[in-house]
């Protein structure tokens, strides 16, 4: 486009969240890790943000928008879901909370719909899924495949995904499919499968668990998607203890997913390695397991991100707002804590230094509260408090 | 009016929860309790159900609505709220869920702030938040007073929440206020308290609780209450245990709300009299308390109703949705048992026979979810499904 930029200024903001480190001195406390400014405006240019500051002090602009008092924050990023399947496994969800056998379910379902369906029902899917990610404050995603395990069916999820996020993640190593041995699949997944599942991916991940694969395929698996230029991701420590966390760090992953049971050796080794833990409780809400305990992690030094692993089979739900509540809840995060670790610590866990934060040249991807305050996002748990959205400077959510 | 009135058909019901205790027999299990019928359709008019059955035998209507196989359930019916207030307790909240001091909080400061408000002022507050409601698929909402603590603050508060809904509740019996004895206070509210609140109530509400009114207190202001043509609710055994559920059987009230902490003799009590017990799981999630054993009442044959308490102290939600969920999740009911609990037991609860059921000359209260089935309601936490909303007919909602 040749036109000049337009510019949009959002005036009225009664509390900014900036998550700019340069503004932590400004506030104390809970307010500073956040960046928070109060009274303020944010001028939007050219798809990032140009100007931050009080409103008082705000620059003209082609296009103005009052918040009325509002708080705005920066868009969720969401560094973990499984969003390209096909199925539904509501069936199974009931049978498990209600403590009745359900023999039929499983992941293996979801792997046989998503074969069966079509390229355009996988997208068709994903884009309802992404478009109700996006009405719920979410602007940044990471995608995985995993159900697919076949060369044929990894590579395709990967497509289907990339047409809406360039973090797609390779999990071809989700669980070994029926009547392939371990060592076998692993082979496979190192072998053809990367081949044609690379060239659609920007990350690689292994499931590393007791029944999954473990520290040993996780290491080999790794290493093939380091050479083929993937950079690593783990799900690691989610239903046992394991050497899952400690492979991460040893790899120097920026971040490994999960993280639920924890040795003191798992901790001391993500405080040292300074690996992301993601935290994932809409899996233990879902799934009636324990959480994962944020507060050991952070007081040990350990950078803590909160995303949604929204899937069919564990948790599906695509809301950051009730992963926060639920840090809040759960796992005794500060809300400023939490919504930080699905802003800007998300960001960090992809390796994005583009999202997460709101400061001049960061992405305008800004999230309008219908509240006055973040601290709303727990205060006021499974509300719908987004009354705006702007992704890369446009307005795609007003209500 | 005089014209015609218009009919709507809804067709293409992939799922329809009626309530209807006539259908019970149709489908085995979970799908029993909730009156199931799947490929369904409904005709309303003149804003009540005309009829209810397969989509296939649907008589025409004035206007057709596919809902696309996506399911409908009846609208939620919130039995206990507390909407009529102003002033924010967002850094109250903070504080408590993050373990910090914070004295200058309380019920108290919500007082003050709502004597402060304008009659105007108020009604707009809770015109939003039962705006909030309905777009969550809330279309019968019971509104108490409370935060006036005096004659005239009683009555208006009350006389604003009439205007949104018949089911007003007098809770001049919310707490002591600062300066006066119980005993005094008592007096007051079984005085002149009453007679200015009573022509705008259809109900009468006690906290009876260690630091708010005893069981003799509670029983006066039942009593009195009852004189004046209120029927009573009551607040019980929510932080201890208590003869507040006790003295709810003995009077044969129609709900008792909170019942957290029961002895046996409560439970049966409870079942005994038919007392419905009305459950408040956002309370226990935004205050980190032990939650309220559904699974034990239901056993033991008690009738349970779940409603938000939306309020600004303990518990800011208005998502029935997330109640259900965490009725599923942290009290181990059924899918089915839940949606029951929000929907036609909300409605018993409110002693109302004209919502919470769809079926034939109830009320044209209506929601549909974005959802193959009611399952996802828990399935999906915090996730927005609420896809349309119809109200004695009308659709308030549509996305």
């Amino acid at each position: 486009m040749t036109t000049p930029a337009l510019t949009t200024v959002i005036t009225g903001i009664g509390e900014l969240v900036t998550n700019d480190p340069a503004r932590r001195e400004e506030l104390a406390g809970q307010g500073g890790l956040l960046g928070l400014v109060r009274d303020a405006a944010v001028v939007i240019e050219g798809g990032r943000v140009a100007w931050v500051g009080p409103a008082a002090d705000a620059p003209a602009a082609d296009v103005q928008v009052d918040a009325g008092g509002r708080a705005v924050v920066p868009g969720f990023v969401d560094s973990h879901s499984h969003l390209v399947f096909a199925g539904d496994r509501s069936a199974e969800f009931e049978a498990r909370m209600t403590g009745q056998p359900y023999t039929a379910g499983g992941i293996r379902t979801t792997v046989a719909a998503t074969r069966a369906a079509t390229d355009e029902q996988l997208t068709s899917h994903v884009a309802r899924l992404v478009g109700e990610m996006r009405a719920q404050g979410t602007t940044s995603v990471e995608i995985k495949s995993g159900y697919g395990l076949s060369v044929h069916d990894e590579a395709r999820s990967l497509a289907v995904a990339r047409q809406f996020t360039e973090d797609t993640t390779f999990l071809g190593a989700h669980v070994v499919p029926a009547g392939t041995s371990a060592e076998d699949y692993v082979d496979l997944v190192t072998g053809p499968m990367l081949a044609a599942a690379a060239p659609h991916a920007r990350w690689i991940d292994v499931f590393c668990e007791d029944g999954a694969f473990d520290v040993d395929q996780a290491r080999t698996v790794l290493a093939a998607g380091s050479g083929s230029g993937l950079r690593g991701r783990l799900h690691a420590n989610q239903l046992t203890y394991g050497g899952g966390v400690r492979l991460a760090c040893e790899f120097g992953l920026v971040a490994v997913d999960h993280c639920t049971f924890l040795s003191d050796d798992d901790v001391a080794a993500l405080a040292d390695s300074g690996t992301i833990a993601t935290l994932l409780p809409g899996v233990e809400f879902s799934t009636r397991q324990p959480y994962p305990d944020a507060r050991r992690l952070l007081d040990a030094g350990v950078r803590v991100a909160l995303a949604s692993d929204c899937n069919p089979g564990s948790c599906f739900t695509s809301s950051m707002a009730l992963c926060i509540a639920l840090a809040v809840r759960e796992m005794r995060m500060s809300p400023a804590e939490a919504l930080h670790a699905a802003t800007a610590t998300g960001a960090a866990a992809l390796d994005r230094d583009d999202v997460g934060v709101l400061a001049p040249g960061m992405a305008a991807d800004l999230v309008l509260l219908d509240a006055p305050s973040y601290v709303h996002l727990a205060y006021r748990p499974g509300v719908p408090l987004v009354a705006g959205v702007w992704q890369a400077g446009r307005p795609v959510v007003a209500r």
